[in-house]
């Protein structure tokens, strides 16, 4: 079965984040008072063939941490579309 | 009340996604042979101070098609989390 997954990635509380810092200020230009804070990250869908959502979400979870998040800057979590793609 | 939101941006279907063609590579080199499709977008939290829930979806939505994603190469999904910050 094929799963969809995403990987959600943020930097990590604590650590600046100038792009999300330029972008605030470019929100505030064009109006959007209310927005206050921006921090920007990566959504990473992989589709994972498994046999079973667990595995998928095992592969994902090992994925993130050997390749695709840096434990140093960045904090991620694991999202499983309900349905199998 | 101050909510976050998040924006979630994926290269648009059809749309060729070379870093996530890397990303794919990689992950193969690393031996994760059951990734078959990896794409890379963007998520974005921002803290918006609005009156309502409904106010600070519509604040998140204006800004996501102004400035934080492209319309013509991306598509973008909007996320709410329940409990105000």
């Amino acid at each position: 079965m094929v799963y969809t997954v995403y990987i959600n990635i943020l930097p990590h509380p604590g650590i600046l984040d100038p792009q999300g810092k330029a972008t605030l200020s470019g929100l505030h230009n064009l109006g959007f008072a209310g927005v206050q804070e921006v921090r920007i990250g990566k959504r990473i869908r992989l589709n994972i063939s498994a046999a079973s959502v667990e595995e998928a979400r095992q592969l994902a979870e090992e994925s993130a941490r050997k390749l695709l998040a840096n434990p140093i800057t960045e904090v991620f979590s694991i999202e499983l579309e309900v349905q199998p793609a």
